[in-house]
């Protein structure tokens, strides 16, 4: 098997926070004031999201930037 | 006195964890792969660094990515 990317793991780290939120990715994308299809894309790995929309999708799950990388080396 | 921005932050942790290292901008640079005046520019604030390139700079500084988010939200 492959090793994951970062940026799929990444991306499994933000769905599932989403998830336990109960909030939908249009509901999220709202909240952090992005657009639906980029958080798709962000959690789906394809995406090499950057610094600002990191903090602001941690700030739209109420959690810390860093709780996002606990499964990132 | 202004909030510092998320750019600002960040760049101030990398500094701080390279200078702890006795790490010079270039030696940082060479060790992540990335070039020198990029790794200048994300400790100035200047730029928005993505999830791939903050992950080499934590691998060169042999601490885990979210060790670069300490200090912000």
């Amino acid at each position: 098997m492959p090793k994951a990317s970062v940026k799929t793991i990444f991306g499994t780290a933000l769905r599932s926070l989403r998830e336990e939120r109960g909030y939908s990715q249009e509901h999220l994308a709202e909240r952090a004031g992005l657009h639906r299809n980029y958080v798709g894309g962000v959690e789906r790995g394809e995406r090499n999201i950057a610094l600002e929309n990191i903090v602001k999708l941690a700030q739209a799950l109420s959690v810390r930037a860093k709780d996002l990388f606990d499964a990132l080396p």
